[in-house]
Protein backbone atom coordinates (compact mmCIF):
# COMPACT_ATOMS: atom_id res chain seq x y z
CA UNK A 1 0.00 0.00 0.00
CA UNK A 2 1.23 3.64 -0.91
CA UNK A 3 4.47 2.30 -2.66
CA UNK A 4 5.55 6.40 -3.03
CA UNK A 5 4.67 6.63 0.57
CA UNK A 6 7.09 4.23 1.93
CA UNK A 7 10.04 5.35 -0.56
CA UNK A 8 9.59 8.75 0.53
CA UNK A 9 9.78 7.47 4.21
CA UNK A 10 12.61 5.50 3.52
CA UNK A 11 15.06 8.44 2.64
CA UNK A 12 14.85 10.06 6.05
CA UNK A 13 14.15 7.17 8.17
CA UNK A 14 14.56 3.56 8.75
CA UNK A 15 11.05 1.73 9.22
CA UNK A 16 10.31 -1.78 9.63
CA UNK A 17 7.67 -3.10 7.49
CA UNK A 18 5.51 -3.09 10.55
CA UNK A 19 5.97 0.07 10.88
CA UNK A 20 5.17 0.92 7.76
CA UNK A 21 1.92 -0.57 7.58
CA UNK A 22 0.75 0.77 10.87
CA UNK A 23 1.78 4.18 9.45
CA UNK A 24 -0.09 3.35 6.09
CA UNK A 25 -3.24 2.39 8.43
CA UNK A 26 -3.50 6.27 9.39
CA UNK A 27 -3.90 7.60 5.52
CA UNK A 28 -6.39 7.74 3.46
CA UNK A 29 -6.34 8.51 -0.01
CA UNK A 30 -8.51 11.36 -1.88
CA UNK A 31 -8.35 12.57 -5.54
CA UNK A 32 -9.37 16.63 -6.32
CA UNK A 33 -10.16 17.73 -9.77
CA UNK A 34 -8.04 21.00 -11.15
CA UNK A 35 -9.13 24.48 -9.59
CA UNK A 36 -10.86 22.51 -6.45
CA UNK A 37 -9.98 23.93 -3.20
CA UNK A 38 -8.82 22.05 -0.56
CA UNK A 39 -8.82 24.36 2.24
CA UNK A 40 -9.84 28.37 2.48
CA UNK A 41 -9.26 31.13 5.21
CA UNK A 42 -10.80 30.38 8.60
CA UNK A 43 -11.45 26.55 7.93
CA UNK A 44 -10.33 24.42 11.15
CA UNK A 45 -7.22 22.63 9.89
CA UNK A 46 -6.81 18.56 11.01
CA UNK A 47 -4.96 16.85 8.41
CA UNK A 48 -1.65 17.02 6.96
CA UNK A 49 -1.48 16.12 3.12
CA UNK A 50 1.30 14.21 1.17
CA UNK A 51 1.04 15.27 -2.77
CA UNK A 52 0.92 11.04 -4.51
CA UNK A 53 0.26 13.41 -7.76
CA UNK A 54 -0.64 16.78 -9.45
CA UNK A 55 0.14 20.34 -7.93
CA UNK A 56 -1.01 22.56 -5.85
CA UNK A 57 -0.60 26.00 -4.68
CA UNK A 58 -0.57 27.59 -0.80
CA UNK A 59 -1.89 31.13 -1.01
CA UNK A 60 -3.52 34.38 0.50
CA UNK A 61 -5.38 36.97 -0.88
CA UNK A 62 -3.70 40.47 0.48
CA UNK A 63 -6.17 43.51 1.39
CA UNK A 64 -5.90 44.84 -2.27
CA UNK A 65 -7.10 41.24 -3.85
CA UNK A 66 -3.78 40.87 -4.94
CA UNK A 67 -2.17 37.05 -4.81
CA UNK A 68 0.73 36.20 -2.59
CA UNK A 69 2.29 32.90 -2.96
CA UNK A 70 3.87 30.91 0.07
CA UNK A 71 4.60 27.24 -1.57
CA UNK A 72 3.98 25.00 -4.46
CA UNK A 73 3.55 21.41 -3.77
CA UNK A 74 3.77 18.77 -6.21
CA UNK A 75 4.77 15.45 -6.39
CA UNK A 76 6.10 13.95 -2.69
CA UNK A 77 5.58 17.05 -0.96
CA UNK A 78 4.04 17.71 2.25
CA UNK A 79 0.99 20.63 2.54
CA UNK A 80 -1.14 22.19 4.96
CA UNK A 81 -1.71 25.59 7.10
CA UNK A 82 1.25 24.57 9.50
CA UNK A 83 0.32 27.20 11.80
CA UNK A 84 -3.09 26.38 11.96
CA UNK A 85 -2.57 22.78 11.66
CA UNK A 86 -0.26 22.72 15.40
CA UNK A 87 -1.70 25.77 17.52
CA UNK A 88 -5.90 24.78 16.66
CA UNK A 89 -5.98 28.38 15.08
CA UNK A 90 -8.38 28.71 12.07
CA UNK A 91 -6.33 28.68 8.60
CA UNK A 92 -5.05 31.97 7.33
CA UNK A 93 -4.11 29.94 3.50
CA UNK A 94 -6.02 29.18 0.75
CA UNK A 95 -5.09 25.70 -0.88
CA UNK A 96 -5.91 24.75 -4.20
CA UNK A 97 -5.19 22.26 -7.32
CA UNK A 98 -3.48 23.62 -9.96
CA UNK A 99 -3.82 20.10 -11.71
CA UNK A 100 -5.71 17.17 -11.07
CA UNK A 101 -4.31 15.93 -7.91
CA UNK A 102 -4.16 12.46 -5.96
CA UNK A 103 -3.37 13.24 -1.91
CA UNK A 104 -2.61 10.85 1.12
CA UNK A 105 -4.13 12.59 4.06
CA UNK A 106 -3.38 11.90 8.11
CA UNK A 107 -4.81 13.66 10.50
CA UNK A 108 -3.24 15.79 13.37
CA UNK A 109 -4.02 13.35 16.35
CA UNK A 110 -2.83 10.34 14.14
CA UNK A 111 0.50 12.28 13.62
CA UNK A 112 1.04 13.43 17.23
CA UNK A 113 0.25 9.25 17.70
CA UNK A 114 2.43 7.99 15.44
CA UNK A 115 5.12 10.34 16.71
CA UNK A 116 4.71 9.04 20.14
CA UNK A 117 4.38 5.16 19.30
CA UNK A 118 6.99 5.03 16.80
CA UNK A 119 10.55 6.71 17.47
CA UNK A 120 11.49 6.85 13.69
CA UNK A 121 8.34 8.34 12.56
CA UNK A 122 9.18 11.12 14.63
CA UNK A 123 12.87 11.31 13.15
CA UNK A 124 11.05 11.83 9.99
CA UNK A 125 8.99 14.73 10.60
CA UNK A 126 11.62 16.49 12.28
CA UNK A 127 14.16 16.04 9.39
CA UNK A 128 11.68 17.06 7.07
CA UNK A 129 10.50 20.00 9.30
CA UNK A 130 13.99 20.83 9.37
CA UNK A 131 14.24 20.94 5.42
CA UNK A 132 11.47 23.53 5.38
CA UNK A 133 13.19 25.75 7.86
CA UNK A 134 16.01 25.52 5.77
CA UNK A 135 14.59 26.39 2.89
CA UNK A 136 11.96 29.32 3.92
CA UNK A 137 15.58 31.25 5.36
CA UNK A 138 16.76 31.10 2.40
CA UNK A 139 13.51 32.35 1.15
CA UNK A 140 13.46 35.41 4.19
CA UNK A 141 17.21 36.15 3.12
CA UNK A 142 16.53 36.28 -1.14
CA UNK A 143 13.51 38.48 -0.09
CA UNK A 144 15.54 40.83 2.40
CA UNK A 145 18.61 41.18 -0.23
CA UNK A 146 15.16 42.22 -2.25
CA UNK A 147 17.49 40.26 -5.39
CA UNK A 148 14.54 39.19 -7.93
CA UNK A 149 17.67 37.11 -9.88
CA UNK A 150 18.47 35.06 -7.34
CA UNK A 151 15.46 34.33 -6.44
CA UNK A 152 14.69 33.10 -9.76
CA UNK A 153 17.48 30.90 -10.00
CA UNK A 154 16.51 29.04 -6.52
CA UNK A 155 13.12 28.27 -7.63
CA UNK A 156 14.09 27.01 -11.17
CA UNK A 157 17.13 25.55 -8.84
CA UNK A 158 14.27 23.55 -6.49
CA UNK A 159 11.54 22.82 -8.37
CA UNK A 160 13.24 22.94 -12.49
CA UNK A 161 10.21 21.55 -14.20
CA UNK A 162 7.20 23.95 -12.05
CA UNK A 163 8.47 26.60 -14.95
CA UNK A 164 6.71 24.16 -17.42
CA UNK A 165 3.58 23.69 -15.12
CA UNK A 166 2.59 26.59 -13.88
CA UNK A 167 1.64 30.09 -14.97
CA UNK A 168 4.19 33.05 -15.26
CA UNK A 169 1.49 35.00 -13.24
CA UNK A 170 1.57 32.26 -10.33
CA UNK A 171 5.70 32.49 -10.62
CA UNK A 172 5.64 35.74 -10.24
CA UNK A 173 3.27 35.78 -7.44
CA UNK A 174 5.58 33.29 -5.86
CA UNK A 175 8.57 35.37 -6.22
CA UNK A 176 7.21 38.48 -5.31
CA UNK A 177 8.21 40.05 -8.38
CA UNK A 178 6.03 42.03 -11.53
CA UNK A 179 5.13 39.86 -14.14
CA UNK A 180 7.04 42.26 -16.27
CA UNK A 181 10.17 41.45 -14.08
CA UNK A 182 9.72 37.74 -14.47
CA UNK A 183 9.66 38.30 -18.34
CA UNK A 184 12.87 40.22 -18.20
CA UNK A 185 14.43 37.23 -16.08
CA UNK A 186 12.96 34.24 -18.35
CA UNK A 187 14.61 35.75 -21.22
CA UNK B 1 23.32 21.92 36.51
CA UNK B 2 22.00 24.33 33.52
CA UNK B 3 18.43 25.12 35.18
CA UNK B 4 17.44 27.47 32.41
CA UNK B 5 17.96 24.63 29.94
CA UNK B 6 15.94 22.20 31.79
CA UNK B 7 13.46 24.58 32.28
CA UNK B 8 13.06 25.28 28.14
CA UNK B 9 13.19 21.64 27.32
CA UNK B 10 10.44 21.13 30.16
CA UNK B 11 7.73 23.42 27.87
CA UNK B 12 8.06 20.99 25.39
CA UNK B 13 9.70 17.55 26.07
CA UNK B 14 8.92 15.10 29.09
CA UNK B 15 12.17 14.28 29.88
CA UNK B 16 13.37 12.17 33.13
CA UNK B 17 16.35 13.51 35.49
CA UNK B 18 18.42 10.92 34.38
CA UNK B 19 17.97 11.54 30.83
CA UNK B 20 18.44 15.25 31.43
CA UNK B 21 21.56 14.73 33.29
CA UNK B 22 22.35 12.54 30.35
CA UNK B 23 21.56 15.29 27.81
CA UNK B 24 23.44 18.19 29.92
CA UNK B 25 26.63 16.46 29.71
CA UNK B 26 26.71 17.16 25.64
CA UNK B 27 26.64 20.63 26.87
CA UNK B 28 29.61 23.43 27.66
CA UNK B 29 29.35 26.52 28.48
CA UNK B 30 30.92 29.60 27.04
CA UNK B 31 30.96 33.41 27.47
CA UNK B 32 31.74 36.02 24.69
CA UNK B 33 32.11 39.95 25.17
CA UNK B 34 29.70 42.21 23.26
CA UNK B 35 31.28 42.37 19.38
CA UNK B 36 32.78 38.65 19.51
CA UNK B 37 31.77 37.16 16.13
CA UNK B 38 31.48 33.68 17.09
CA UNK B 39 30.72 32.15 13.21
CA UNK B 40 31.30 34.11 9.97
CA UNK B 41 31.07 32.85 6.35
CA UNK B 42 33.24 30.20 4.97
CA UNK B 43 33.88 28.56 8.76
CA UNK B 44 32.67 25.44 9.15
CA UNK B 45 29.65 24.80 11.32
CA UNK B 46 29.71 21.94 13.69
CA UNK B 47 27.94 23.38 16.77
CA UNK B 48 23.97 24.75 17.80
CA UNK B 49 24.48 27.15 20.54
CA UNK B 50 21.29 28.02 23.47
CA UNK B 51 21.79 31.64 24.58
CA UNK B 52 21.79 31.96 28.21
CA UNK B 53 22.25 35.22 28.59
CA UNK B 54 22.15 38.13 25.94
CA UNK B 55 21.64 38.95 22.47
CA UNK B 56 22.91 37.91 18.74
CA UNK B 57 22.63 39.00 15.51
CA UNK B 58 22.48 36.05 12.48
CA UNK B 59 23.28 37.96 9.61
CA UNK B 60 24.74 38.27 5.82
CA UNK B 61 26.42 40.95 3.77
CA UNK B 62 25.38 41.22 0.03
CA UNK B 63 27.68 42.15 -2.59
CA UNK B 64 27.32 45.91 -1.75
CA UNK B 65 28.45 45.20 1.53
CA UNK B 66 24.76 46.27 3.42
CA UNK B 67 23.61 43.88 6.00
CA UNK B 68 20.98 41.65 6.16
CA UNK B 69 19.74 40.36 8.97
CA UNK B 70 18.22 37.05 9.48
CA UNK B 71 17.41 36.65 12.96
CA UNK B 72 18.20 38.10 16.44
CA UNK B 73 18.70 35.43 19.44
CA UNK B 74 17.98 36.62 23.08
CA UNK B 75 17.62 34.14 26.24
CA UNK B 76 16.07 31.02 25.57
CA UNK B 77 16.59 30.90 21.81
CA UNK B 78 19.01 28.49 19.49
CA UNK B 79 21.16 29.79 17.18
CA UNK B 80 23.38 28.57 14.50
CA UNK B 81 23.80 28.17 10.22
CA UNK B 82 21.17 25.40 10.37
CA UNK B 83 21.72 24.68 6.93
CA UNK B 84 25.37 24.49 7.34
CA UNK B 85 25.15 22.69 9.98
CA UNK B 86 22.63 19.81 8.45
CA UNK B 87 24.23 19.66 5.13
CA UNK B 88 28.09 20.26 6.33
CA UNK B 89 28.82 23.28 3.93
CA UNK B 90 30.37 25.74 5.00
CA UNK B 91 28.54 29.19 6.90
CA UNK B 92 26.45 31.68 4.69
CA UNK B 93 26.32 33.95 7.52
CA UNK B 94 28.02 36.07 10.58
CA UNK B 95 26.51 35.24 14.00
CA UNK B 96 27.90 38.04 15.96
CA UNK B 97 27.41 39.16 19.72
CA UNK B 98 25.14 42.44 20.45
CA UNK B 99 25.62 42.06 24.14
CA UNK B 100 28.07 40.25 26.35
CA UNK B 101 26.58 37.18 25.86
CA UNK B 102 26.49 33.19 27.64
CA UNK B 103 26.01 30.41 25.54
CA UNK B 104 26.04 26.63 26.29
CA UNK B 105 26.61 24.99 22.84
CA UNK B 106 26.51 21.23 21.41
CA UNK B 107 28.03 19.46 19.02
CA UNK B 108 26.20 18.49 15.64
CA UNK B 109 27.13 14.68 15.98
CA UNK B 110 26.09 14.77 20.52
CA UNK B 111 23.16 16.50 18.94
CA UNK B 112 22.57 13.74 16.48
CA UNK B 113 23.47 11.04 19.24
CA UNK B 114 20.84 12.07 21.62
CA UNK B 115 17.92 12.13 19.04
CA UNK B 116 18.83 8.34 18.46
CA UNK B 117 18.98 7.74 22.84
CA UNK B 118 16.06 9.71 23.42
CA UNK B 119 12.98 9.66 22.04
CA UNK B 120 12.00 12.93 24.01
CA UNK B 121 15.01 14.75 22.83
CA UNK B 122 13.89 14.04 19.47
CA UNK B 123 10.45 14.94 20.35
CA UNK B 124 12.06 18.31 21.52
CA UNK B 125 14.10 19.66 18.70
CA UNK B 126 10.87 18.46 16.30
CA UNK B 127 8.59 20.89 18.07
CA UNK B 128 11.18 23.73 18.22
CA UNK B 129 11.97 23.57 14.78
CA UNK B 130 8.22 23.43 13.86
CA UNK B 131 8.15 26.62 15.63
CA UNK B 132 10.52 28.19 13.74
CA UNK B 133 9.52 26.86 10.23
CA UNK B 134 6.35 28.76 11.48
CA UNK B 135 8.05 32.54 12.02
CA UNK B 136 9.63 31.55 8.87
CA UNK B 137 6.46 31.40 6.82
CA UNK B 138 4.76 33.94 8.77
CA UNK B 139 7.84 36.32 7.52
CA UNK B 140 7.66 35.38 4.26
CA UNK B 141 4.25 35.99 3.50
CA UNK B 142 4.70 39.52 5.69
CA UNK B 143 7.73 40.02 3.15
CA UNK B 144 5.96 38.99 0.16
CA UNK B 145 2.84 41.70 1.04
CA UNK B 146 5.70 44.07 1.24
CA UNK B 147 3.70 45.78 4.40
CA UNK B 148 6.20 47.06 6.52
CA UNK B 149 3.80 48.37 9.09
CA UNK B 150 2.67 44.67 9.67
CA UNK B 151 6.29 43.11 9.58
CA UNK B 152 7.25 46.24 12.47
CA UNK B 153 4.01 44.79 14.20
CA UNK B 154 4.79 41.26 13.91
CA UNK B 155 8.29 41.83 15.57
CA UNK B 156 6.73 43.79 18.00
CA UNK B 157 4.75 41.14 19.08
CA UNK B 158 7.38 38.40 18.86
CA UNK B 159 10.31 40.55 21.21
CA UNK B 160 8.83 43.13 23.09
CA UNK B 161 11.94 44.17 24.20
CA UNK B 162 14.44 44.01 21.27
CA UNK B 163 13.23 47.82 20.69
CA UNK B 164 15.14 48.72 23.86
CA UNK B 165 18.28 46.44 23.04
CA UNK B 166 19.14 46.82 19.41
CA UNK B 167 19.69 49.71 17.22
CA UNK B 168 17.04 50.85 14.87
CA UNK B 169 19.52 50.42 12.08
CA UNK B 170 19.63 46.86 13.08
CA UNK B 171 16.11 46.65 12.94
CA UNK B 172 15.18 48.11 9.63
CA UNK B 173 18.10 45.76 8.20
CA UNK B 174 15.60 42.88 10.40
CA UNK B 175 12.53 44.02 8.22
CA UNK B 176 13.95 44.95 5.17
CA UNK B 177 12.91 48.66 5.38
CA UNK B 178 15.09 51.93 5.35
CA UNK B 179 15.71 53.73 8.67
CA UNK B 180 13.40 56.56 7.06
CA UNK B 181 10.01 53.76 6.93
CA UNK B 182 11.30 52.77 10.36
CA UNK B 183 11.10 56.12 12.12
CA UNK B 184 7.81 56.50 10.55
CA UNK B 185 6.12 53.40 11.89
CA UNK B 186 7.71 54.10 15.22
CA UNK B 187 6.34 57.19 15.83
Amino acid sequence: MYPALKKHFAELAELTDAEFERIATCFSEKRFKKHSIILQPGDAVSHEYFVQKGLLKTFLLDDNGKEHILQFSMENWWVSDYQALHTGLASSFYIQCLEDVELLYISYEDRRRLCDEIHQYERFCRLKVTAGFISMQNRVMALLKNDAQSRYQQLLNQYPTLFQRVPKALIAAYLGVSRETLSRLHR
